[in-house]
């Protein structure tokens, strides 16, 4: 963490260099406006750095969005595996994919990153990722009837969630311990009731 | 938060008095060693002071407990609940009881401690406090077939977490504004599966 040189003029001088103001600024961004709304020229200006720089280091607006919450990779590569499951096996594909993934060695970083969400983060930033990124692609395939989407999947959410807190985060036993197929036969249902049940 | 006079000989001194060292001693104990096996005795020990000062400053050991975690009530006025009702309704009591405490005045500093405890608390204290004071006297109400009950517990402690996460940590819509009696006719019969149901 050393002072910048300033030898980009009007760039905000800050210890952490360039790639953190990018950062700090799409947190900002993301948190106040949301992720749709947060433009990659928006963050940019406000790091007073050029659009093309955010795209050189970071890649997709998305790939932004990953790095400003420390995840350690593309949430693409989860929501695609999801976008290909058919619409009746949604619960077991969702809490299998993810659980492989908390389980698998980037899984360690993941679970530092939603511990630090849960503790101290924005909850504002919380929300727009998983309102925008998530759950976005999975709200319109579960609207039924008409309007029920946005509770169907903030109920799935909830499951999952307190999943990883249990299983990752304080490991309950024996929770903890318990296979990745286990926990798709047992709560995958829950999920599927919560996306295409009747409530 | 003073320095204490010392007029209790063999105290150990801190800056934040004997109540705080009663505190951080049994912190120390039931993460250690766990709720059951640690004795207000051993806290005591461990913090310098009399027993009989522990009892005089927090009550019970669960009351010394609910203190340690910052706590804003005993938890067992919630569990007493529980335990009245029947096993067929335990999946709608947690949930309404749970959430009603949650959803009150209380509750703003029992998310602050819940908060803490994910962010940055230590893991053991959290598996203590679940296993030990909130899931122990359903356990064996749901141990069929026997041995099960821990499996059973520990998955409706993960939804009803993950329900806490999102309702009132990420506060996401809508289910963040749902209605207490709504949750429980959509997420009680989750638990209620997870209790007594086929798995």
């Amino acid at each position: 963490m050393t002072e910048q040189n300033g030898t980009r003029s009007g760039r905000r001088p800050g210890r952490s260099g360039t790639r953190e103001a990018i950062l700090d600024a799409a947190r900002v961004r993301f948190a106040q406006v949301g992720f749709d709304k947060a433009s990659i020229r928006s963050i940019a200006t406000a790091a007073s750095v050029d659009p093309a720089l955010v795209h050189h280091y970071f890649g997709t607006k998305q790939e932004l969005f990953a790095a400003a919450l420390e995840l350690p990779l593309d949430p693409a590569v989860v929501t695609r595996q999801i976008a290909a499951a058919p619409v009746e096996k949604l619960g077991e594909t969702i809490v299998r994919t993810v659980l492989t993934v908390w389980d698998s060695p980037l899984g360690v970083q993941a679970v530092a990153a939603f511990r630090t969400l849960l503790g101290s983060g924005d909850p504002a930033l919380a929300r727009a990722f998983l309102l925008e990124v998530v759950l976005k692609d999975v709200r319109p395939r579960v609207d039924s009837p008409p309007g029920s989407g946005a509770r169907r999947t903030t109920l799935a959410a909830s499951q999952l969630a307190g999943l990883l807190v249990m299983r990752k985060i304080v490991q309950l036993e024996p929770l903890a311990s318990m296979s990745v197929d286990e926990l798709t036969a047992i709560v995958g249902p829950t999920l599927q009731r919560y996306l295409t049940g009747e409530l």
